[in-house]
């Protein structure tokens, strides 16, 4: 079909995707990157495709747009040439190790991790209700296509890591009172990374078996969350 | 002295400095976040302080400005209440180790790395001349301040490391044809990571003595650079 008015209902439904409620409401998102698309339609959850490009043609609902509409409903302000209207990710049972992030707030770092948390064979990833939005354009983007490949739950953690099994040791970061995380066994883990300015939420740590640190010179406070969660990631990957 | 008009000729110095080019030829930049103004301030760096609040006395030359002048000096959109206008930090001899970043471009990427390489205890770092400005404000901030406590070079890289003392061994990244970063033996060692899209060029890699890889799982092409950069700098540091 082709769109060629900025008004039309179509083009006003997308661009309100934007916006994290009504992704919310409607169970969709949209994908800008041309690689993410073709990664998103492997698994049947592209909805739509909006294109500038009259020469595509696809085996779903393909909407043909004009640069000005697609400006409209792009968030990068070059715009883009192929956006996917695509459905919510399913969830799935949890069956290995377990990364939860308490409150992180960068787009950037959720990406990054959803990328190393795939690299270091991580079964899921338990995202806090106050976490950035798994939805949002910078951390579809950052995540290389790589959310697709992992179950990422959004929930309460408190009530998430009070139920989890008993044979699953949850893990927090603590750069005072933490072990050394070479000398620390894992088996099923939950390793819990807090918001980029505060750590870890005084609720989580009150949950936690065990606390774990990243030995490095005093000079530095901390590491990025994102390169703390990797690394953390990365040992128990090479235990 | 009060500044109080946004035509001010210090005004608009300050707001070119928003420009790499005018940074450059005037060897200065700003900084904005209040704990980072308290780094510079012990490196007598900061050469001016651009204020709102006029209890504030510093034995520098302070410029007390209103909420407006501030916005228009100020690289955050909410403003900010106190900003320094520092000199371009100084090098130094190169004794340790070595990240050499070879066409990096993303300006939270190499905030990270500069905090990482801090943490692990590499040397310098050595920023090519085509990668992201140092002194760009997302890296600024990114560093988390620890931008005072490393050595930083911006030079051509190719002649840096032709030239570079024979007992360093420059190591590349490469998932296809390097080794485990588990099994090479460091000493002295020039870490080698690429750009974000494209990797390392091709003619840092002929420079290459080694090449390392990351152990990861399959579906992962690759890691975020900054995230690379760290886990090699943990390994060098946890030898």
């Amino acid at each position: 079909m082709f769109l060629t008015s900025i008004n039309n209902d179509k083009v006003k439904f997308w661009e309100k995707l934007h916006n994290k409620k009504f992704r919310d409401i409607n169970q969709l998102f949209l994908i800008e990157d041309e690689h993410l698309i073709k990664e998103a339609l492997k698994y049947n959850i592209v909805k739509e495709i909006i294109t500038t490009d009259e020469t595509k043609t696809y085996a779903i609902p393909t909407y043909y747009v004009n640069d000005k509409i697609m400006k409209k409903i792009s968030n990068q302000e070059s715009g883009a040439t192929e956006i996917a209207v695509t459905e919510f990710l399913k969830t799935r049972e949890i069956l290995g190790n377990i990364l939860v992030l308490d409150n992180l707030q960068d787009p950037g770092n959720l990406g990054t991790i959803i990328r190393s948390a795939v690299a270091f064979n991580f079964d899921s990833i338990i995202l806090s209700d106050n976490s950035v939005d798994l939805y949002n354009p910078k951390v579809v983007r950052a995540s290389e296509g790589m959310l697709f490949h992992i179950n990422i739950v959004r929930c309460n953690i408190i009530e998430f890591l009070k139920k989890l099994d008993e044979d699953y040791k949850i893990i927090g970061t603590d750069v005072l009172k933490g072990k050394n995380i070479k000398d620390i066994k894992f088996n099923k883990c939950a390793i819990c990374i807090g918001n980029e300015g505060n750590g870890l939420s005084k609720e989580v740590k009150e949950l936690c078996n065990d606390f774990a640190y990243i030995k490095m010179n005093d000079k530095c406070e901390s590491l990025n969350a994102g390169v703390s969660a990797s690394i953390l990631m990365y040992e128990v990957a090479n235990e």
